[in-house]
């Protein structure tokens, strides 16, 4: 495959671990990144250890992003070492970085770019259900011709992407949705699992991640999760002061089951045509106060096989591989196969499912 | 996705598991067979059930087919049950259902068919390396455009397949090679679990069959392992009578282990740019006198994260899951693949690992 060059929108811990990865990339260029108050753009490349180090610790206009609690942002927390940084009031974040401008409109300054952007990862968060799927609009007003990927977990988002499938086609965007870890990497392996079967009974996906190093750097991802415990919902979630969601996570002494989540899993293997979307279940262990996995992620797909067999394949994740690795490595091999698909003219919604082989 | 009318080149033990697989699955129409002695074609599709009566037991001709040794075909062996089939003589396997015809030209008779074909299933044994390229080449010469899609296993016919990248090409033909269960859903299962990483170091797999219901029916499958153990190769196996090969399986007391096998996701991972082909080894144990499976199919990927991590994704296969299950389901599942590559208007040579998100 030819070279890639690609933005990201978006610089908590998701997108900046998304540069990083890059790195490790010949055929992946970043060429544009953004928060909400800075855009960097440089179609050579840009120089990711210096926007890494520019926004390391000063990353909460993420959050800030999508909902207009600017209260929560997290205080910046200049590195000592050894960048000289801009990194105070309305200069923190992006536009921190010595090649960043500040600006008030960041998604519309990459969109202005975007003729020159073969794909776009979307790490926003997306606290409100239609966030995400008005900023692949706004791409497609542009007549954007590339390829839009998101990590989003909810289900509803991808009704709400469905939706607006004819726009991306029209447009010539391949738009890649819940393409991070669950969904995402194990929803693959799923569908991938299910090979060995004609009718799948059942697929139960089970995560566990160890946060405390990441734990700064993911509060918008520990917010979302936060949103699935039994008496919160989205809305709810993303009211919450932080010191509220501290409390919660004290309350847990610091590792939270969930059981039933919402993730988006289950649409995107019903669209595939795996299985009903009752069929899936997804729980798992967040432990923000250790490194150590509580559980060991797993996707088990159990099905009845054409020669009338009953078995469970599976798939499991090393203990010792962190979140943001089994989040970037997949959302990156999507995006590449995005880009694969949208050169071929193929337009409109995918899951990472409708990646895989056919079931 | 649209129906696929597919065809079948061969009813050995993966010929016939195909057809019969296919009749599970609404999108897939199997309009043509053929073994060395008939054809049977139907563009409203094929009666599954009266074809697989009428070549029970009956199927040695599919090995007839790649060699010269006619002796080898196993003797006709008359179902007494339910059907009145035609099983003598020249009549034996596709041509004793009610459907075919006898023919000596099976390929050509396919071909003279493939503007309404959609896919190819070559489920021939490939005792000579060139044989399955030759048969792709034909269709190539014929202007075919479609897909073809083999379960061949060896490294070394890969390359030979791509020497004729450029006439596939040409031609419109998307071919996926090796799509069986090894190479195949486990290559394909290797490239997913590396999706974790930055570099992978090592892909182990590691395969049990138990074959003892299913022996007369895979008797080419058990001839192309023996060529892997220790003094034999392809051409030797292809030369041993069926009475030697049963001399081998004694000899192992019905269980042969099998090491460093020259099975191509060696070559498919390293063409995908996963790793180098070194970094593959693929054994198992065949088991032809239990269908237990003598040991749980694994694939185990050991790579370097982009954050310092080491660690090791597996996928596992159930040990009820029987082989048939296992290489027919991902090669319709390949097969659907490569009919959404094909109408995309990609064409040329591409394995298992090539239709998964990129690395």
């Amino acid at each position: 495959m030819n070279n890639i060059d690609f933005a990201v929108l978006g610089t908590g811990g998701i997108g900046r671990r998304a540069l990083e990865y890059s790195t490790s990339k010949d055929d992946l260029t970043p060429v544009a990144a953004c928060d909400r108050n800075g855009v960097a753009v440089d179609h050579d490349g840009l120089d990711v250890d210096e926007l890494l180090a520019a926004t390391e610790g000063n990353i909460a206009s993420e959050a800030g992003a999508a909902s207009d609690a600017s209260g929560e942002d997290a205080d910046p927390r200049p590195d000592g070492g050894a960048t000289a940084v801009k990194q105070s009031g309305e200069m923190q974040g992006v536009a921190a970085s010595a090649q960043a401008d500040p600006t008030e409109t960041p998604i519309d300054d990459i969109i202005a770019e975007s003729d020159a952007i073969d794909a776009v990862l979307v790490a926003l968060p997306n606290l409100e259900h239609d966030f995400i799927p008005r900023v692949g609009e706004r791409f497609a007003e542009a007549d954007y011709e590339g390829v839009l990927v998101d990590v989003l977990k909810r289900s509803r988002v991808i009704d709400i992407l469905d939706d607006r499938a004819a726009t991306f086609e029209e447009s010539g965007i391949t738009f890649v949705c819940g393409a991070g870890a669950t969904p995402g990497f194990l929803t693959g392996a799923a569908a991938l699992a299910a090979q060995s079967f004609v009718e799948v009974e059942s697929v139960d996906i089970w995560w566990g991640v160890g946060l405390k190093s990441g734990y700064e750097d993911n509060r918008g991802t520990v917010r979302e999760d936060i949103a699935h415990l039994d008496g919160y919902d989205i809305e709810r979630a993303r009211d919450l002061t932080d010191e509220e969601i501290e409390a919660i996570v004290e309350e847990h002494d610091g590792r939270i089951e969930f059981t039933d989540m919402e993730h988006a899993d289950d649409v995107l293997l019903e669209r595939a045509g795996i299985c009903d979307a009752d069929d899936v279940t997804v729980g798992g262990i967040l432990d923000v106060r250790s490194d150590e996995k509580p559980t060991t992620t797993t996707v088990a797909v159990t099905g009845r096989t054409f020669d009338g067999e009953r078995g469970t394949n599976t798939f499991q994740l090393d203990d010792d591989i962190s979140m943001a690795a089994n989040v970037n490595g997949p959302a990156l091999g999507y995006l590449k196969t995005g880009v694969q698909r949208n050169r071929a003219g193929e337009y409109g919604v995918f899951g990472p499912a409708d990646l895989m082989p056919g079931f």
